[in-house]
């Protein structure tokens, strides 16, 4: 595991009681006690390390065409955080608030709600300046445009009810937590189609960067090392000091939006590095390696063509092109955090294991 | 007076009680016993037909810098509403129903709130999507999340704040009463710079369209028949219905926002007509005809460059090139409302007039 991975791995034990401090975590971690598994093994999604455990609140998105669900955390915001690998006491303190406060408001709000409809607020979101990956302030503020009536009708106390408001409202990365497990739950239908070369799933630990297929279903992993994000790093930190590409946030430019809508995004560039053309270039390469483009996710700046979208194997193979993801950059060791944003790709030879899985399977 | 202003000024006196029925009120119209006056003559702007009257509540916009304030009422709505000349029962239910019921708790929202910086909020909705004067969404949304905690925590019954809240969520015009009074109260300050040619207001109501100079102060109008708008029409509309460019709207253009805009709004072509590569054509050749570039104001398509910003009277006069407006087209007749949006422009005679009062003036 890579720094950060190990730091959410140390920090999560600690939130559960299941040890007391971070030698006992790192000790009952390395003990052979402790299952880990990915996200997606459990139809659910986490940014950067990804972290779940069992007392942890969840969103939960479904497929209604489909009924697939796939769940994941609520964002807790930039700085110090458990995804970034951070697990002090601040961290810790946070965790167990937004579990014990802000989760009973939310649960109590999403009752009174029924339920939100995500792939109109992506739809609207696309136009509104965000991508759904590491922009995420429209989509906010539409699920907040969504929430407040049913907060303002729960039963919960008026100073709790406006404390998880203001948390929510208080870190425009919000909805990445809902995109994700709402671009999963498209995604994961596919699986299983007959002879399907369009890529199911790309996800990262810091470590390896693995994809799935669809015709070769939900148990076959491709991997290969994951690369070094390219990108704007914050005041003091370096690329020696990043951690290699890492978490499941992809699943958004692997269902078409995210890196795949950056056009529609420009003042990402501000984050990740780069100039507006670069934004509209990224989009427009991605219709190169897709099979269809978005009914309702449309790019305003491509005079609302419809997002790249369905990545297919067999054209990344044919052009040499890789997706393009854009994503925050975690430091290496564990306890930082963030340190950047940036570009970064799968590696090729995923790409390659996959088609030669393909050839050999359906030869 | 043009039919829609006719409309909202017999709405306006039913909704005061000084007259019982549109016969009553279009006499009392008519009879010389009421004042007309621009809302420019007092510190405020209206959208469209721009009737306000003496019950109506106003937001309260400041220039911080120079302590000069703008009003304006709260946005209705779209459909049938006093500003497109619409005055039957819908409408008069609603204009009391935000004086009784929704004015009291903003008035208690802003008053826990404090104060709002608009400034931050139209630097941020230019980076999603909107443009001010036309596309509201990302600006209303933005008013929301700063206005939500105060509605948590004021004393009226809940139904009230929730209902207020519903309908302020409920337009996405709601902010763009906001934005009218900021760029207004921007502005204003510019007034009496010796020899300046910078064009302080364009409004107009539907019969004439109006610009001042900043040198020659705020009591010289110069004025020149409006013009039909070019643009969409709603179903079973066409041009034949619309009355002429209309409201003090167009103040958001004057500040650089609005039209000037449009490049950083680029899914307004969907509203007022067009493709893509016009939103970015009719902001850059506002740089063409303006003084300066807005330094707080970005425009994420041109590279993040700042808005085009102070209309140089002999700038239009030297180049021919005319501002650009994008607005709502109202029917011509009092009481039928909105029937399209599309682009328009000032008639040239108001500047070929301005530019010889300078000349005059100045000699």
């Amino acid at each position: 595991m890579c720094g950060p991975q190990r730091g959410a791995v140390m920090g999560g034990l600690i939130y559960e009681g299941l040890a007391k401090n971070i030698e006992e975590a790192e000790a009952l971690a390395a003990s052979g006690e402790i299952t880990f598994d990915p996200c997606h093994m459990h139809d659910a999604v986490g940014p950067m390390a990804g972290v779940v455990t069992f007392s942890m609140p969840v969103w939960i998105l479904e497929n209604k065409t489909f009924g697939n669900r796939a769940y994941c955390t609520i964002n807790e915001g930039l700085g110090k955080v458990l995804r970034f690998g951070a697990f002090d006491n601040e961290v810790l303190t946070r965790l167990r608030w937004m579990e014990q406060e802000l989760y009973p408001v939310l649960k109590e709000a999403m009752a009174i709600k029924g339920e939100i409809d995500v792939k109109v607020l992506v739809s609207k979101l696309l136009q509104m300046g965000d991508e759904g990956h590491n922009r995420n302030e429209a989509g906010t503020s539409l699920l907040i445009r969504e929430l407040v009536p049913a907060i303002m009708n729960c039963d919960k106390p008026l100073a709790q009810r406006v404390a998880a408001f203001n948390f929510v409202n208080g870190n425009n990365h919000t909805f990445l937590n809902i995109s994700m497990p709402a671009m999963k739950c498209t995604l994961d239908p596919i699986f299983d189609i007959p002879y399907c070369t369009v890529v199911a799933t790309m996800s990262r630990n810091g470590t390896d960067f693995g994809i799935r297929i669809a015709g070769l279903g939900k148990n076959r992993w491709f991997a290969a090392e994951a690369e070094m994000v390219k990108g704007l790093y914050f005041p003091g930190y370096s690329e020696e000091d990043a951690a290699r590409d890492m978490g499941d946030s992809c699943i958004t430019e692997t269902a078409g939006i995210g890196g795949f809508c950056m056009a529609a995004a420009p003042a990402i560039v501000q984050f990740v590095g780069g100039v507006v053309s670069d934004s509209i270039h990224y989009s427009t390469r991605m219709y190169e390696i897709t099979v269809g483009e978005g009914r309702s996710y449309k790019i305003p700046a491509l005079d609302f063509r419809g997002s790249p979208t369905g990545i297919d194997l067999r054209k990344v193979i044919e052009t040499g092109i890789r997706p393009v993801i854009n994503t925050g950059i975690a430091h290496k060791n564990p306890g930082v955090g963030q340190v950047g944003a940036g570009i970064v790709y799968p590696p090729e030879d995923c790409f390659k294991q996959a088609l030669a899985a393909c050839a050999e399977a359906w030869a």
